[in-house]
């Protein structure tokens, strides 16, 4: 067998997880067959399987790449000095966790808020998977929470809320605007951005 | 054939209805089989199929189901006067979702968060299910777009952000507070609240 270099392996092996990406995001990871991703990457069987053993691994690989993808987003924002407001946050994780690969897309649009969704479901069902979301959850949120923290030190924000609930609300702020975009197609995330201004803007209420 | 009344007919229904839920919650449309509903509720395929001609009439009726107690907890809320603020809302909305069936438990939570998650998947793949989404999203916007409107006449909230921006945004806050319950399990809704109030408690950003 010739040999060959590491990064013809890399390149092809980003070769099959970006079509099998664009599978699972179209049609959701249970309805996709290994046939439909063979065809998507235009490789033989015999080329694909050298690198992954079946669709579960296919899966696993594609799972954990998805979830370190916004794992890393949350916590690249978190890292951002002087600590901008949270609705700068949130779109700066936005942004991050959709220019990923932008040559990958499903009727025109990022693959990206339709592959976190199937991801969602995907987990609900596998127990392994649901570990490595949990765990990615609990490393996002435990950055975010000390984000919070440092709002309430600077006066920011009332110190009478648990900065646990707030961490986790402006993390649902993201997941829901990734689901409305899945579901409702592409949107400018300047639009929760402004949102999110209007709610701070209204003021304590006891 | 003996004559039922339209009681018991309505009451089959139903049990069918929640018994394919719990299935659909349990396992997604897609792995789920008509063996494991009519094994779920207990009742011979001849039974079933006098209610619901297959699969595809189920899962387009549990859709519209879901996507009608959504959008009716939304507009409920929208319709309390004195208008409340924003996080008493979105509590109203959730606690209103997920009231429906109480006797609908997975692995002993609430059916409806992991049901909703697998509709937004379903609805992905189906061109007729994303049309009835779509078209209750754009109602439930409507009324949201409306309540921003007040709090703004009302001098609550900056009045120089789109009100279609932050209606979005409090959605997505459920949304995103819905999949949290469904991937991370029951959460209490007073801690996106508090959340809320947190975010809110920021005020005027430039």
């Amino acid at each position: 067998m010739a040999r060959v270099s590491q990064e013809h392996l890399d390149a092809r092996r980003r070769q099959i997880l970006d079509g099998a990406a664009l599978c699972f995001a179209r049609n959701g990871f249970h309805a996709t067959s290994m046939q439909d991703v063979l065809k998507e990457v235009d490789l033989s069987a015999g080329a694909v399987y050298r690198y992954f053993r079946g669709k579960d691994e296919l899966i696993q690989a594609i799972v954990t790449e998805v979830l370190d993808d916004v794992r890393a987003a949350f916590e690249a924002a978190g890292k951002e000095a002087p600590l901008p407001p949270p609705y700068e946050l949130v779109g700066m994780v936005v942004r991050r966790m959709f220019a990923g690969r932008p040559g990958l897309q499903v009727d025109g649009e990022s693959y990206f808020p339709r592959l976190m969704v199937q991801v969602w479901t995907e987990t609900l069902r596998n127990e392994g998977l649901s570990v490595v979301l949990r765990e990615g959850y609990a490393k996002v949120r435990g950055v975010w929470v000390g984000i919070v923290q440092e709002y309430q030190a600077a006066g920011a924000m009332r110190a009478d809320v648990d900065p646990e609930d707030v961490a986790r609300t402006m993390i649902a702020a993201v997941q829901g605007f990734a689901a409305q975009q899945a579901l409702f197609g592409e949107l400018p995330v300047e639009n929760l951005q402004s949102g999110l201004r209007g709610l701070m803007s209204m003021g304590e209420v006891s």
